[in-house]
């Protein structure tokens, strides 16, 4: 049910997705829309099953909401993982939720406070900067930012091969003196931690090759990529509207095609899908609240890759061994 | 000094804006530097006049630094403006040290504790989002937060003329249970206040007419910015690549020629030029970092338009008016 789009694109992206691979996808949600969506969208002899959720969380619902309807989709979903019965979770729904109900389904790995939502931001260049936290966390603490640091080198090393991530707290100014309160107090932590700091950036840089991991709060993270994503379909929108004004632009903007539509591969969020939540025992991977079913279809090709991969283990011993050496620097 | 690319380009800036007008132009900062770029760029007989300050305010100075530079650009311009001597001040430095020194200089209006940085947006259609703080003021309150809303209301009024501006708050999401702490205790501060407060809106709404004013602390507005700045660049950088890669698709660019200029003149700053301080006793307007001569010859427009049609004034005017209309609804 979740996403502006649920449930028929997410249906759809599921059908799309277990033809592709011949694996099973649970479709989990209120049984009567779901199937109706299924019936759709003619999928009804895809290797899928739907499986039956009473509750729907709600974009406006708090966490005491949340907590209160274990029948939700996110809970029966995480739930199958939790038990086995599935290998990974997709979610175009209420990204809080999807961390919070995670987060208490499959527990987070040690040194872990919160778990982390990454967003790799595709380059001018070749290669992705790794955006984090990018809306899972509104409210945090620079403990917060330092396992965000962690967890998003980590993910970039994993998921873009970078050996040694540079990580950057995204501020206001390069100088160490820039920034909040907070980011003030993160810095030093940073340049103390077992992690490759190379200083803060500005938002004009995240596309940059400036950093690999950049690091802010939920909030701020949540704000960059909503900003980034209006500027982009504006100017794609202007781009359109002045194009069409003369014939002798109609015809520049038709020889011009294949450029707009390598550019809109570069920056169209369906192309990626969806990211993990990072510093969980199972795999949750968040989608956007617009996901088409693409972006569903490639959510969950995402998850595969997370489990197949085996990304909860190997972010737990990176972990294991980056306290160990943080506990003899400390001795 | 002030600006990347400052001596050069300011000074230029000020001789075309100069021999524009007809006006007096005061270039002040150290003699040597100044007077250089004067005989750079052939202005040394336009009606402007070098004013010498010794110091110099660095981009890594803090407040105490700032402070103790009494003779530096900033200080001294801005004193200029205060003992009637100039109009207007304008700077491409350090935009925290020009809202320092223009406060203790000039004043604060009454009503106001801290005064604001507005960023006005080009809307993918007509008009202007007005952004504010975008970049002033860092770490914020919920009271700074209620002023900025006042002062943007007020600016959005006189130099856009929207009647009754709406008044939105920049969050991740539109439910007023969304956003930090912060913002979830300003939303209800801002509907019991004499504004036109329309609720939350999220970062890819800023060049939608869904508001007219979008309040956020400092440093999220500064971020804001310069990820728009930074994704403008990247998509006009990414279509001149894949323009330049087939000769059809260079054909379709030069057809295309006219649109680009368009859209450039749209998202471009420097036809901006600068914008003033608000709620200051006195005219002090912030330009660009990277200021071209175009932009500050803007910006000087921006401070003589502010000045002619007395924006401190008006602003103090409708302060007082705000005031003594809060007040009655607390009696």
């Amino acid at each position: 049910m979740g996403g502006d789009r649920g449930p028929t694109e997410i249906v759809k992206g599921g059908v799309d997705y277990a033809r592709a691979t011949g694996e099973t996808v649970y479709l989990v949600g209120p049984r009567e829309p779901v199937e109706a969506a299924l019936r759709a969208c003619g999928g009804s002899d895809a290797p899928v099953e739907v499986v039956p959720a009473a509750d729907v969380i709600e974009f406006t619902d708090k966490i005491n909401a949340i907590r209160s309807k274990r029948d939700s989709s996110i809970h029966v979903g995480t739930r199958l993982v939790r038990d086995g019965r599935a290998q990974g979770f997709v979610s175009a729904g209420h990204t809080g939720a999807v961390m919070f109900v995670s987060k208490v389904m499959y527990g987070v790995l040690e040194g872990v406070d919160r778990p982390a939502l990454p967003a790799p931001l595709p380059r001018i260049g070749p290669g992705y900067t790794v955006l984090v936290d990018a809306g899972a966390n509104v409210d945090c603490e620079t403990e917060h930012l330092r396992q965000f640091a962690v967890m998003g080198m980590h993910y970039a090393r994993r998921i873009f091969g970078v050996e040694n991530p540079r990580v950057a707290l995204l501020s206001i100014g390069e100088e160490d003196s820039k920034g909040n309160e907070m980011l003030r107090a993160v810095a030093p932590i940073l340049r103390a931690a077992n992690v490759n700091f190379v200083g803060n950036v500005e938002g004009n840089d995240l596309l940059t090759d400036k950093a690999d991991v950049v690091v802010c709060d939920g909030f701020v993270g949540n704000v960059a990529l909503k900003v980034g994503e209006g500027i982009a379909e504006s100017i794609m929108h202007i781009i359109r509207e002045e194009s069409a004004k003369h014939l002798t632009r109609r015809i520049g903007a038709a020889l011009m095609l294949p450029a707009f539509r390598s550019l809109k591969r570069k920056i169209d969020y369906a192309e990626t899908g969806g990211v993990p939540l990072l510093g969980l025992k199972n795999i949750s991977v968040v989608s956007h609240g617009r996901s088409s079913s693409k972006a569903i279809t490639n959510a969950l090709r995402v998850a595969r890759e997370a489990q197949v991969g085996n990304m909860v283990g190997h972010m737990e011993m990176e972990l294991r061994l980056l306290h160990q050496a943080e506990r003899r620097l400390a001795l």
